[in-house]
């Protein structure tokens, strides 16, 4: 009979002799994933999950489809030993006073909130509030790993994208590398996991169920850190003839809603670019930036569904001129747990200790 | 027990001795639902339904929600005797004739199919193929009851709008008749109602439930009747200093998505105005256009759920000024089967008839 | 421009001059439902809504499904002035009190809550513990309107039944009345709406979106109900030949599971018979029982649905001699909100003030 | 890139140097979801799926969640070279003949229908019609692992079980080997995918998405395979004092119910036993049969949802004493895609080459 009293069953073994890492703040959905994810791999060793709302429970009780037998503790970074790694899903604000405390004692962080996401302090500052450890933003790598594999490969603090920014980057990078996105919209629905484990009007299945809900009106978060890795993509335009700079002064026009499923994020992207460009040259540049990488899934006759995604890695990317407008669509398509959030983080990890980038994730 | 072998139960009669109506294909999705509002509606009486897939079965044993206890006869048009209107509820192109058929015998008609929608025999060619029975388009009104309301009382032919159009033209129309829209993209998400009763890959609940799926990109032949209205709207601008015209040639970037519910919509509109447009002047114009509209109700403080318009022949319309872009974001949540369809039918059918707009609709 | 600041937009105004009713507690599911069909009712008037927690909100806000303009108030007994009915939409134990006030003031009740449906204290005191107002027991009667009618139409308390012994029930009772239940199984289903407006868990769409989950194993509260009931049609067998009291001393093994839908419920009832019933003999007797029934539609070829019956009065029944075993099967299907409760409520409140049994329900 | 011309993007490898097999009738969901296991298990190479309603096409464009990039092709029977193992994924009748040809080339076979699962000729006969290859029924083993894992360890023809006799056998085997059931009643749900991949009113997300449905009512095919396998349990009883054989001639009154969701099936078990069994005694006995079974979780305090086992190979199981009706409850909850079908042929194939039974499918 298996050690937890609430059932028996099987339940493969963390890895022992691997990495040791823990997850700080594993009760919400995406620690619990994170945990999860990493409790299966097989090359490092998950030993502790934390989370003050649910001590001394097992995971496996809280998140039944996870069996995580590992029991929520208190986080005391004081008494860490031997860590090597962490994933940290605490809300911003709260998550980089802990991050900063995990590196004093040299232990490596994946941190899943917006602390340490943009690069430029004054836009923390805008959209956020004051910053808890300002010092600690140059130590930080941007962690959406498709852009920023060699950083992420020796940071000791990566900061984990928000989830419409992986679906709305992976489909705008190649536009964004040639200085092609002269103006943005982008359209993104999300499941209702995107709302976490907040028990309100928003997630209830009787009110959230039939329904589609744009919520926070010109206003989202994550658009600052759209705007500032497609500048960062744009500015290091080496294509002869782009016009240089197009993006680096963009303001996106983003829009989230949620609608009725669980887990899928579907980002759709509309671009006037700054000249016209065919569909032959699109699949090019898609092809050219897509085919090597093992979780891009680029789709060359027409576009994904979430569905196609679901609890994977995978993010499926499709874009397309529009004849009528003249403009470009791109759509990108993950699951916003996922990709968009535990697995990329597990990616992450991967690339940090050495491990084959979908070790664990295939 | 009741008049039919299926079952026992009670059913409100239709009202005799009011204008008689036909419904003309109501074996689909809308066909159907505006023989279920016709029926119990208390001024109409409806006289027949017609569906050739379904011979001889009552439709409320096809569709057992709408207690509809008429049985489906062929439609034979030269024998119809006594009918004062049909809605016609045929695929484009097949629509037309039947329409023009139903007009020789003086039943005016409000067509739910594309056939009449375009004003530019040009435009309808261009995305539809030859039009049947061109010589008709003169006598058709375009029925979105709100912006031709006075046309549609008097109207042989109302061509009934798209579900798209309906909730973008409604989020839109202020803005359009201010001469205000430079550039628009409207980001489309519709229950899977709206595929209609379709049996594949689309509908089954294990393919489309926990899906989001973009359709007919950037080909979608919604876009020219939103185009069109958008224009005539924009031409008719009076406003004082206001940029007549710029609306006129207008491309609208437009594209759809199936999610996983069964009825709503909601049209998500970006847009480039002409000037700097203020969240009050936003109010101000949007109150203006819909105080006195009993089917449309305006949002001021947040956006809407098309929960909230499930079953309903309301539009549910938002606009707000985007601080951060200097655009403009609108939106418009409705049943897509309902206003977006079936309701709105009957609600020109209580204009053309004289009924109260609101009658057999609250 | 309508009253309420939230929005504009039409809606039918409640009956004036007919009976004056409230709804006390009209901020839960049911309440509010109630409160939306009698606001739209065309003979009462629905005159106040009452509810703590959303003090001062126009109910449309709390529910926009529901377009009714009343403000939340306190509910203050003693002050209340010329009002004629009263729903209450409280919790058990919660309820008696309130409905003995307003009985003081002659005031004629529908109570939605557990308090007045047994007519054995002893079962009461089991299942709930002690009961506030027991001596008000004599007055109620069990407002399941098909086998009650004619004492509805005095009574002062009307205590309308659960949503599961309504759809039990109405499944069961041609057999019941015949004496021929020997045992009984019933394994009831139902939406999450029927979990109430509760955030939690089992409301959670991630969680409960893609699940089926039984609760209240071996205890559910609404045993004794269908017990007591069943006792009550068996004792009354006047058939000849029939097992008379079979159903007496019954012990119903009743089991239920939440689905993850909004609203709708199905009860299926597994019957071992006194007596071998062949199809024939059940067809009949459902059809006796049935057939003039304007709210139970008798299903005689195949099972109902329960999406059949969504937001409508209407019961489905079906029943089917299994020749396997030598039982019989018999299903029972509503809208849990609806029939399951508060628009069976207002079928009570049509018969208690003498409208017919249909009004404002078709 | 990668090799398909659909999309780019790494999927695994499938195992190279292990048993060869492959899926017949890999177009269905079941055998479509049996391909994936197989691609993605460590120890089996899967060398072709065959199908001919898609013939040429790649698995991973008709099924794009499972990433096997063979395409589909005939079977053909006679030119099979080097194969081990067959999984037939055929309809009933159907399916024989295939799995007595690919007998004859000495390949084994785990077979999806229903064609070997029962051990008795004449209840085939009564329940589909004649047997297309009946000297085939004695090599054949009954394929629910947990009952019969010696025997399908050796075996030639292992007859996968249907999958509501997986989940309500597993819930009931600990009872039916005391010899405790005396009557029987199974009340099953399922989501839409085990309609399969039909598409008509069954599965259309607006028919299915807010629907509860029974059907077969009173004749489910499923229902001789659990009696025959419960007789079996029950024959081989040796607890003393149990009234052995009381299951022996049980028939059971089976329902199975559609509910809106994709994956997951939950069996209801009422069980009159042929003595009082107190819940010491249930925890004791179930503990026993289950808590050295890898797949098997058994719950001590509360039923399970089927969320909690989606996309996995658990059963989870429950049962608890009724006090109310002396009776005994049991749930068992699995995937019906999963352990109800595809990974319990996997786990089966595992037991047949001599892997760890648990071998891809944690």
């Amino acid at each position: 009979m298996a050690s937890s009293s609430s059932h028996t069953g099987a339940s493969q073994p963390s890895a022992a002799g691997g990495p040791r890492v823990i997850v700080a703040g594993a009760t919400g959905f995406t620690g619990a994933l994170a945990a999860h994810l990493l409790w299966r791999h097989p090359d490092f060793e998950l030993v502790a999950v934390t989370g003050r709302s649910e001590l001394g429970r097992p995971l496996r009780e809280v998140y039944p489809r996870y069996r995580v037998p590992l029991t929520f503790e208190p986080l005391e970074v004081e008494r860490l030993q031997g860590i090597d790694a962490a994933v940290v899903a605490y809300p911003h604000a709260a998550a980089a006073p802990t991050v900063g405390a995990l590196r004093e004692r040299g232990i490596r962080v994946v941190d899943l909130s917006a602390d340490f996401r943009l690069r430029s302090l004054a836009a923390y500052e805008q959209w956020y509030g004051e910053h808890p450890r300002p010092e600690l933003l140059d130590e930080a790598v941007y962690g959406l790993t498709e852009l920023h594999r060699d950083q992420i490969a020796g940071a000791g603090i990566v900061a984990n994208p928000g989830c419409y920014p992986t679906a709305s980057l992976l489909a705008l990078a190649p536009l964004a590398r040639a200085g092609l996105i002269a103006d943005l919209v982008i359209d993104a629905k999300q499941g209702i996991s995107g709302a976490g484990r907040v028990f309100d009007e928003t997630t209830h299945l009787s009110m959230a169920g039939e329904n589609i809900v744009p919520y926070k009106v010109a206003a989202h978060r994550h658009t600052p850190e759209i705007e500032e890795q497609l500048a960062l993509l744009s500015s290091s335009a080496d294509v002869a003839g782009a016009p240089a700079g197009a993006t680096n002064e963009l303001k996106v026009q983003f829009q989230a809603h949620l609608v009725p499923l669980d887990q899928g994020e579907m980002a759709s992207c509309y671009v006037t670019t700054t000249r016209p460009v065919a569909s032959e040259e699109l699949k090019r540049m898609y092809t050219d930036a897509y085919a090597a990488e093992p979780f891009v899934e680029l789709l060359l006759e027409h576009p994904p569904g979430v569905l196609e995604v679901r609890e994977t890695n995978y993010c499926r990317v499709f874009a397309a001129a529009d004849g009528h407008t003249g403009k470009v669509i791109a759509f990108g398509a993950i699951d916003n747990l996922w990709k968009g959030t535990s697995s990329q983080a597990v990616q992450n990890l991967n690339l940090m200790f050495g491990f084959p980038e979908t070790r664990g994730l295939l």
